[in-house]
């Protein structure tokens, strides 16, 4: 029996990791991190829980790549400190996998394949096909995972850019010699399928950047993300083009520019390259200025330079800002704030959708179609995408006569069985999403966000009093501690009213009562100084009682 | 000279409320309210500063509302608990204002008066002419405030429906009226003035709720805005057309749409309306559910049904939701979480844009072209908008021949002050945008919030040692507790190593010196389990020593 099993995805299914499995080995696609959810307050990244794998370290055969993007790299580092597996993957996207490694002293640590797309590689029982992508990093590739019970085709996250950047066409005939040998199971990128048509190519940013630049008077400054080594290309070769120097900023731009064009994929112009305190030298319409910062987030180059923060570059008037992306869902905000910014420091600013500044890395709609066409699978399994985008990629499917039915609907964790006949979910997986704040993975529960949240809208109270461990008197006590709550130099009165209140309700528990019952009073005390600051604030901040004895 | 501030809008311009001075007799034109933006934790609502306005309380002469929006009329309580000025507005205006002002029982204090769209009002020294206009709401209009100094022309939130629900077209001959009078600034609504084109008509939703009825073979449930009375109108004759009774969720939804009916803007067709529990006697293609929460909204009907939590209505696989609204940015994710939960559930989501389902209340670019061009102004200034979208409309009319420089590009609190010839910011005045929590208006201090974010992120660790006031000898503690930092059951450990860093560092301060500094002490605290705590957790939480004298 063939066990698919897609991990990853706080709602995104199967984004990050996906495992295959025949008689108890093991593949691994990609591993991934994601970002932190609405509500996950305080998290800086989610990964999946590994101890599925863990407890069967010697199943595992190896680990695939098919890019280098975050999502699908950057938990390599904490599953690859509990289990020791190869790793195959392309120039490129091992070359970020090393740069990450080597920040955590993993480097020595792992046994790594270089792939070139097109070959077919075989990792323990899998025969393993690789066909190359266009997507927004270079270097990405599609699978076709021979098992014995049929063929799975993995499309990676893909588009057909019918003219990218560097040249390679998506391995269309791949794909296809796979659909002609009969694919079992299609797992396709569905991030897009919302969108109709075709993504536009990447060359369209280009001519964008050209005519920008064509009509600026003073400096060019380009915010987009690192990791798209064709757009860094594009901004390169304009620049030159227009007789400008490239300054960079921000720490990932620096170095992922350092590893894609020492692989070869990144080809910088001769003498295009400056560093920051050289623009001074330069007149205006002689500079471009690279950075990160294009979702606006707030210690990023890009918003201290919109501030009027940033140490090393301000903005002119006079300067044009090319914002050469989309905000992901949730940062728009951020985006839109650094836009207004910039515009009132008289720059001017070119951002998407008003100008053609950013593609999308992901298949549309009518590239859906295509792939799904050329591979002809028995079953197709949507991923990278949500509950919506699976809803509405079987009515594409559909309206191209694929039965509804065989396109599978699976949560993250859960379990595919299939025979080469019949597909079904038979179970899931323990484990889930695994939240890592600081050094802590998985020590944030869930009582520790509801907790955030509660501190997050109304902040917290204090209240401490020290007895004698004999006689129960207070002999300290009760000191008020707020944070987060009211604005404690306006609110004296307030803070007074309520250790008043805490004396009496104390004053009149231990009347006749020698024996006190601590947790008791402490419940009794949390919830007569809730309703009283409830009564005068509005506010429910969390109330913590703590009593000493001394 | 004639004074014109705009204020309101965290970001957006003179959003919330404009006001108009002329010789020391103010008009103030809406009194809306703001929602906290991103970083203004735990904030419910933001309002502007009234101070300016309370301290010439007799200078102010009244108050227009251009329409019924929370934008526009919701910190009407704030400002008439200080100030009695009385009010303009239009018939469903001034019923949704009344409705307000009841539950704040500030009903009996306001001085009404009724306007009907195409009269001309007279407020203090200003003749003031209205103008019927369409938007997302009825009964809207534009202004046309005759000054010594020359007209104001005021949109408004505007757009031009051409076919609207209820036949009214926005008033083109008034403010073409005003243009041939001539106007010496036009105060215009730029919200969507990025989007090229015209709004799509409300009808066109009509139009596709009755195509999905058609194909709905069971329950159809409707999420929308509750002060969208045309839209409201259209569910109820689609559903009376199609043999569907529709039932009410939503507190905001029933209030609305009795206020509306009883005032004659909506006309609900002969038993149509039913109960909640009624929907149970019928078969399920004969039913129609109309809610809130198009945005998401957490504790909302649509996402608590969505979740299997609503107490009444269950989602039942083969119902069809419609979401009739767009998310609100910042609601995308909550938006799309409800969408991936209705579908898990078995139901037909339809939603913007793979559906007209949806078509915004504000001008696109054609139509604010159509504006300016009837009103041809000598001054602009966009309001309800940011500095991105001032800069956008700048560009748009520019490239229609008027000079770029006669656009006002303004915060909101500054003081534009025209003569008739010229126009210049000459200052600002005091105050900015208020915030408030629970029943503080005021008092959320920047202090405060600071204070919340840093909650959020990391939580808070109390450490309360009790010491003897005489010999400062420790007789209770360190009692640790924490909150939102760590899971404490898993933390034990690092709670008491923790205690003991505040033993040793007592212990060593108290060596050899009687005479403690117990404010240095608790510095010390702070600064030595910091480092402890990030070394161990790579957390900062928030640090709180308490030293009681007992």
């Amino acid at each position: 029996m063939l066990r698919i099993i897609p991990l990853g995805g706080v709602t995104e299914i199967g984004k990050n990791m996906t495992l295959v499995e025949q008689d108890g080995e093991i593949l691994i696609i990609d591993c991934g991190l994601m970002f932190p959810e609405e509500g996950m307050l305080g998290v800086d990244i989610v990964i999946n829980d590994f101890r599925y794998l863990i407890e069967r370290r010697d199943q595992v055969r190896g680990i695939i790549l098919t890019h280098g993007h975050e999502d699908h790299i950057g938990a390599l580092p904490y599953l690859l400190r509990d289990l020791d597996a190869p790793i195959w993957g392309t120039r490129l996207t091992l070359g970020l996998v090393n740069a990450k490694l080597a920040e955590w002293g993993l480097a020595a640590h792992a046994t790594e394949h270089t792939i070139e797309a097109g070959e077919r590689v075989q990792i323990g029982p899998f025969a393993v096909d690789t066909m190359h992508v266009s997507h927004s990093i270079p270097d990405g590739i599609g699978l076709g995972i021979h098992t014995r019970h049929g063929t799975i085709a993995h499309t990676g996250d893909f588009k057909f850019d019918p003219t990218p950047v560097d040249g390679r066409l998506t391995d269309f005939a791949g794909f296809e010699r796979l659909g002609n040998e009969g694919v079992l199971l299609l797992i396709t990128d569905t991030t897009n399928v919302e969108r109709p048509g075709y993504v536009p190519s990447e060359r369209i940013v280009g001519q964008t950047f050209h005519e920008v630049f064509q009509r600026a008077e003073r400096r060019v400054i380009i915010a987009t993300f690192s990791s798209n080594i064709h757009r860094i290309q594009q901004v390169l070769d304009v620049s030159a083009a227009h007789g400008r120097k490239v300054a960079l900023l921000g720490r990932s731009m620096a170095s992922n520019i350092e590893i894609a064009r020492e692989l070869g994929y990144l080809s910088v112009p001769e003498d295009t390259l400056i560093t920051v305190p050289e623009i001074e030298y330069l007149a205006a319409n002689q500079v471009t200025i690279l950075t990160t910062g294009s979702q606006g987030e707030p210690l990023s180059a890009l918003s201290l330079m919109a501030t009027e923060e940033h140490k090393r570059v301000r903005i002119e008037a006079g300067d044009t800002v090319i914002i050469s992306a989309t905000p992901i869902p949730g940062n728009e905000d951020l985006v839109h704030r650094t836009i207004n910014h910039l515009f009132r420091q008289g720059a001017d600013v070119v951002y998407h959708p008003l100008a053609p500044v950013h593609v999308s890395g992901h298949a549309y709609q009518d590239e859906q179609k295509m792939m799904f066409s050329l591979v002809r699978p028995r079953f197709v399994m949507p991923f990278h995408g949500e509950r919506r985008h699976v809803a509405h990629y079987a009515r594409i499917v559909q309206a191209m006569g694929f039965p509804s039915d065989r396109v599978i609907r699976i949560e993250p964790g859960e379990v595919l069985e299939l025979d080469g006949e019949s597909a079904r979910i038979t179970g899931r997986i323990d484990g889930g999403a695994v939240m890592v704040d600081g050094l802590g993975v998985g020590d944030v529960s869930h009582v520790v966000l509801r907790d955030r949240q509660h501190l997050s809208q109304d902040g917290i109270l204090v209240a401490v009093i020290t007895v004698d461990r004999t006689t129960g008197k207070v002999v300290a006590g009760p000191e008020i501690v707020s944070r987060g709550f009211v604005y404690v130099q306006e609110s004296e009165s307030l803070i007074e009213e309520a250790k008043q209140r805490i004396h009496r309700e104390l004053e009149a528990l231990q009347e006749g009562d020698t024996t006190l019952d601590w947790a008791a009073i402490k419940m009794d005390v949390r919830s007569s100084l809730s309703k009283f600051l409830y009564a005068v604030t509005g506010r429910q901040p969390m109330i913590i009682p703590i009593i000493m004895e001394a």
